[in-house]
């Protein structure tokens, strides 16, 4: 049983693995050891205190620095989904199950909106893991709306099985190709089905498939978190970071605006220290 | 008149500053060229993200240097009064008065209470500022409780006035002397007086002055602002880092704990963001 798992791996995350490991807590962090992608392509970071006038790589190289020097580790799992188990939460990474009494939310916020019908078909025949549901459509045909060119392996693992990749790229520069792989420039508008989804819709034509996945660089939080309270998107937490649910909580851009590095390595801290206090409440 | 004058240089202030800066806006800063005593004095920061494992020198060696890249200039005075002024505040330094439109308030937070009297006789033999009312006690006997050796140049210039300074010491290794200066190693549990301050109270001795300096390193945040809303010592914030005034902003540890620079650097950059909003909505 880990005392915290932490969940992404941008400035919050970051942060709040710096603070825990620094009070000794025995974490498991869970995000890309590359870390964040938007870190990465930021093209000059003027604002953050202590890194002058830097780019998003070089501010990227300064965290794997510091990380390696605090002898933390990443672990490269998807998270799929966080259950409140009563006094701990339950960690689902696709087949895997991890145990931590606490849980801190870094998992950054996505540009774009939900579409009509997409939350309300999760589970039945859209998706938002690749890997965790692209067996069940081995030799069908479906739909991937995707937001992130990071993200074009899970395509790419799609293609390979699948019949059929409808592609809406929400991002510039495809590079991925295979012969199976259509790209759609249309933007869909609605998700439409009756018992499971089958149609994607756009202004002027329709697309039935078997599934949809929606690839994502951030998941909503209350499809990761069940009875997470969030309100535009964005988790509802106090000036503590602690959300609605007892040893959960949230720091960074899923918190909400200013979207700015210091002001998510700030909640990371103070998340940090939060999981800390309610650690040593429990005990 | 300015869109915004931030008070405190520590790591709050530096952050506030640094982003009102790239938002181009007109600031003046009030605070010490030297930064923050609590950060040079800092041993090890083991967790502020890209600052890896720095000592308090190094990572206000950082700071000092963006803050140049940037063209930031700190104006080296002491704000004895913060007046808001309808839709503006007058901040007063000693005999001068600067106008700006929003305030961001990173005060710090002193980790020595106000003691009984205290605050019951500011103004009438309690004063907080050694250039401000020194003069007053030309001659005098006076009494100084200080809290931090870095204030000492406080006290050799009310020692050049006062005929006879008794200093309460609450910090190690007191390096001033002069020849009217009487060091007290007992600590003053009470200020008291009838129409104003006259005597300081100890265990079990009393001392009759003509006036009380309490020189500390940060200000009780109600005395340099009226009207502001304060609980425990900490200006009351919401998650915007807005206080109970219009326009009045506040961020770092004088909000509360964690006293973090992660923290108050995130909280600096907050403030700054809502007084940017404020200024928009104002025009």
């Amino acid at each position: 049983m880990y005392d915290c798992a932490i969940i992404g791996s941008g400035p919050a995350g970051v942060s709040a693995a710096l603070t825990l490991k620094a009070l000794s807590k025995n974490i498991i962090w869970f995000g890309n050891k590359g870390l964040s992608a938007k870190v990465k392509n930021a093209e000059k970071i003027r604002n953050y205190p202590g890194l002058s006038n830097v780019t998003g790589m070089e501010m990227q190289a300064a965290f794997l620095a510091q990380i390696e020097d605090m002898g933390l580790e990443i672990t490269e799992k998807t998270v799929t989904a966080v259950c409140g188990m009563g006094d701990y939460y339950g960690i689902l990474c696709d087949q895997e199950i991890f145990e931590a009494k606490t849980v801190i939310l870094t998992i950054g916020v996505d540009a774009v909106k939900p579409i009509k019908g997409e939350l309300e078909f999760m589970g039945r025949g859209v998706s938002y893991c690749a890997t965790c549901d692209g067996f069940l459509y081995k030799g069908k045909k479906i739909a991937v709306i995707c937001t992130s060119k990071e993200l074009e392996h899970e395509i790419k693992y799609l293609c390979d099985l699948a019949a059929e990749v409808n592609l809406c790229p929400l991002y510039k520069d495809v590079e991925i190709s295979a012969d199976n792989l259509k790209i759609i420039t249309d933007m869909p508008i609605e998700i439409y089905g009756v018992q499971r989804a089958d149609k994607l819709i756009f202004k002027d034509k329709e697309l039935s498939v078997d599934g949809i996945f929606m690839l994502k660089a951030a998941v909503v939080p209350s499809v990761l978190v069940a009875g997470l309270q969030a309100a535009d998107g964005h988790v509802t937490v106090d000036r503590a970071c602690k959300t609605n649910l007892k040893g959960c909580f949230a720091a960074g851009d899923c918190t909400g605006r200013p979207y700015q590095y210091a002001k998510a390595v700030g909640e990371g801290n103070v998340a940090a220290h939060s999981a800390n206090e309610y650690l040593a409440a429990q005990k």
